[in-house]
């Protein structure tokens, strides 16, 4: 349930209407919009409670909502979130672009790729210090210690940093060390993950499940809003299909749809969506086309020799840094813009 | 197996060399590139005809195809195809755009239309006489008559016709009327009607079976150029998953993938591929921005009362008209270039 | 709309009751049952002509019915429809098995396949003639003359026959030469083919497209029952899904679903519903056991040189006649009975 | 890699193998069949090391194998795992059902329930007291107190019990209480979950992923195997496809292939992989046709009220025992008996 009060309501007003709606065991979201304030109700409201509220002076409006995620939808808040983490917004309407390797292999590695990131114009360094593996097998990652090859890196070069948590127990050290943390699309609906997400503040880049439904995407995101962390990305990676030819299918309608059903940025990742270095530079530019608020692109300086076996999805530096230059241009007729400078390798 | 010729073999030479060729109980399909010319060998080849080919005096390497599409192979043909239609060339820089209803349903309505898509600046007029339905009680097209109205309207208003065809028998007259022929994507694996199609000249709009490989849609394609006629698309329409908010999932991957295992051009369908009004035109500019040869795009000036009932698909013409102008400053970044004259409706 | 009328009722009312609806411009199908009949209406009713008929003496209720497909219902004929040909009843307490090669190669072959189908207890001969292929090389089948080879086995031997058409303009000659038509999985919705096979009373065997919906599929039926053909089968045969392991993943669901939503008999197809031989026993097992009426089974005696190269999924003789022996087994336990005699082979 | 031994090897000599294997950087698994003797070997098994294995008296063979999975495949363990659990054993020619609620609700609820389970012959009694939720606003579980009711209830009805866990943390409290461990489909590729339960031995029944292949099923579980666990059963329940009818796609070809792949015990869950309670008796029956060694089943004395809304795939306790009794005469045709003791309600 939403109430919708107008803009001529004072503030003071529009706070009794919150302390109204919250003695009667709902909590009550404020949205303020330019045109007008949206209260989201939560919790069992009555006819009779929905009918007080109504009557209430300054409230325009009662509206019954019936999807099942409620902080994660538009009606609740109609102005789009804009997350800023120092001077990086997302959401708005500036093109964010995180590059880097799959995995954090060493200082080296990391500084070098945090390097070209920057020169390219990207905003965001992506590596995985914990990974996830279909195979007890094979390389899970370096731990800890990436994170803070990774965080050393970034602040050097003057990037953000972005890395993959996989358990509650290790979400405070990834937050120490790192700008926006990532689920991965086989934690989508790994709900104490997600709960004990929603109780810190750091930005979440959630990845839609390769097999989940948007309204199961965005009932996962609801689980970290309702825990009290706002600051939620979605990520459109790629869906399983019967076609194995790309290792994914980029579902890019995801993105005008999660964007009229939620309120939060939404990034596309080319890279796992498609599986081929070869469909990186096509699927990157059809996501900014489509309305993509960022992207999240694989990018490595040795992809054949990749600790985890996907280089193959990853571009070469001179490759990213030639796509970075492309979407400078392709963002502004997509209602963006991509004008961070832009140096030589 | 395909045999390549230095460009600096003399014309003479080459016939000779494929003279040689179609000794051998095998088929010779030459393909003349810039840079060198190709010859597609089809039968069974042993390795000893391939090896006295490959000793062939202007013969530098013979290469052995694995695919088991032959003449619809990029491999085959490297250079791609370019379909010219009186003033209109599909697969070359233009970027050519088929706009009209789902169902021809009167002379007035199709003649208003084809004004509206001529003075929006797409070249190619799109309207079905004969409709594929899921159940035998809906509306089944117009039939014959719906071809004649089409082609006047296409003939006053200075724009090309495309429509489907459902059937063999019917192959000849929908050719008598229409520039281009469709096959729908219930039809792509209907052999019979494939061969039709490749004992003709007209060119022909191959959809992907919603649950169609590409190496299936290559293969049926495959059907037609065998045959005999070269004057081929690709359609990309969306293809079923579990997902269910959006009639299909539009696989965008499939224009460049397609482009690289095929010299055909490469058409995508926004309307079918989304089955969403609101997404025709995201999906629009990101099928361009991924580099579609040309797009399929539902119109109508009365889509709430269409008799298919897909108007829900179907964008209003000044939606329409807007796409245009858009797709004629973002082709240029693409590599395109739609360049039509256009008109206020 | 369907029109129930109690069992008290004499024939003569029964037609007066069918001759008012017929004046109204719908159409009338009487399904008579033990203790109802239904009269089903197809067509525009009116809720005026609604009220009407339900005044009529005799009738006890009117209901709608809101599903797309109509004849293939079970609302409209509740009592499962049997398809005899011959000595054999599909659709009854029979089990009926249709076992033989993929393709129709050779006289021998196929009578000393339509001898060891007799002799394992089974009922029908399956073969291709005309073979639908997904690319244009490979092996399209013998043609006309494999269906006049197939006929004199099945005569010879004494079991029916089951052959595959694919376009209208061979229904007459298939029809002429085998007992049952089977559509496959590709032309479950060419709709030209399935209006043609409305025309005759050869009963048709419909193979669920493999991407098609239980809706689908039912309104495929449709098309043939509206033209005017009562006696068709659903086949259930593996849909496509993101498992590769098999060839196709066999829903075995569709049987009891198909069963309630339909009167038409289900047959279920093992060997192309998993495309693995080592699969095709347990998986024949377990679709009796969900209630199908029937199974087409492919068996060669050389599967290893087959000529469609589908002989990775056929049993050896000695394999389809074990299975046979344990189908009469199990079939008692499953409501039905498998009690041909069955000699050594 | 795996070393095959000769039964008339003797146990001393098989020890001094292992112990020669072990002292080069592997890890060595011995599984002691009827005929021979396996030892897999897990780590980088170099040429050279192969070949010295080979040459050690009582080596038969020495076999590469070339699956990302080890301890889970047949090839390494050839004989099919028991799990013994008080006097019911999984994997052996036992059927083993487990069945209740999907939540456990009140002492009340569970302790009826529990009853009606051992009465109507099943052996284990299922029930949720952690639910994994789609939405944050959902019915989530009574938590530990569920766990307390059900291991009392269990323990008074003579019945072994099942529960699910959802997170690391939670494992040991989970089996403090419960005599089988679920993890849910959500969490196939939980690693960490996955590792914690390695560390433990009480018994896990594995549910697949909904999206998750053969491959990577057996891979989840090798997460367990690997940690040192090996009382694992893998559970069907369903896919993700393109049908919505049914809930999932009820995958029955997994059963045969995970058992021909693996030799770890193969349950059914008729009940989540339909989501439809007419289809739960079919499927169970097709179930055991097609060679489960066990099944899952959602029964409820109360289903339209259950508290997690899934009653609509809960059979009536009445339904349930009929279902046992017609296993019971099923069972023997399948190689399997389930003559436990059945009484009237």
């Amino acid at each position: 349930m939403i109430a919708i009060i107008s803009n001529k309501t004072t503030e003071e007003r529009i706070l009794e209407i919150v302390h109204f709606i919250e003695k009667h065991d709902v909590q009550a979201h404020v949205s303020r919009g330019v045109d007008r304030t949206v209260v989201g109700i939560i919790g069992k409201a009555t006819p009779v409670l929905a009918e007080q509220i109504r009557q209430l002076s300054g409230v325009e409006q009662v509206v019954k909502i019936s999807k099942s995620y409620k902080l994660a939808s538009r009606d609740f808040h109609p102005d789009s979130t804009v997350i800023k983490i120092k001077d990086v917004e997302i959401g708005g309407d500036q093109l964010v672009i995180m590059g880097g390797p799959c995995a954090v292999e060493s200082p080296e590695q990391i500084d070098e790729i945090a390097r070209l990131v920057k020169a390219s114009g990207a905003q965001v360094l992506r590596g995985g210090a914990f990974k996830p593996r279909t195979g007890p097998y094979s390389f899970q990652g370096v731990g800890v210690e990436g994170l803070v090859m990774m965080a050393e890196a970034g602040k050097k070069h003057g990037v953000l940093t972005i890395t993959e948590v996989m358990t509650p127990e290790y979400v405070d050290v990834c937050a120490e060390y790192a700008d926006i943390l990532q689920v991965g699309t086989r934690n989508m609906q790994n709900f104490d993950l997600l709960r004990k997400l929603g109780t810190i503040q750091t930005p979440v880049l959630l990845k839609r499940g390769f097999s989940s439904t948007y309204d199961e995407f965005l009932n996962a995101a609801e689980y970290i809003l309702a825990g009290g962390n706002p600051n939620v990305m979605l990520c459109e990676r790629g869906i399983r299909t019967f076609e194995s030819y790309t290792r994914n299918t980029l579902d890019l309608a995801a993105i005008p749809v999660l964007q009229s059903l939620s309120h939060l940025p939404v990034i596309s990742d080319p890279s796992h969506g498609t599986g081929r270095r070869e469909l990186v530079e096509p699927m990157s530019k059809a996501s900014v086309a489509a309305g993509a608020n960022g992207l999240i692109v694989e990018m490595h300086t040795d992809p054949d020799n990749s600790m985890t076996g996907d280089g193959v999805q990853s571009l070469f530096p001179d490759q990213f840094a030639r796509l970075m230059q492309d979407l400078e241009k392709l963002a502004p007729l997509c209602g963006k813009r991509f004008d961070t400078p832009k140096q030589p390798l």
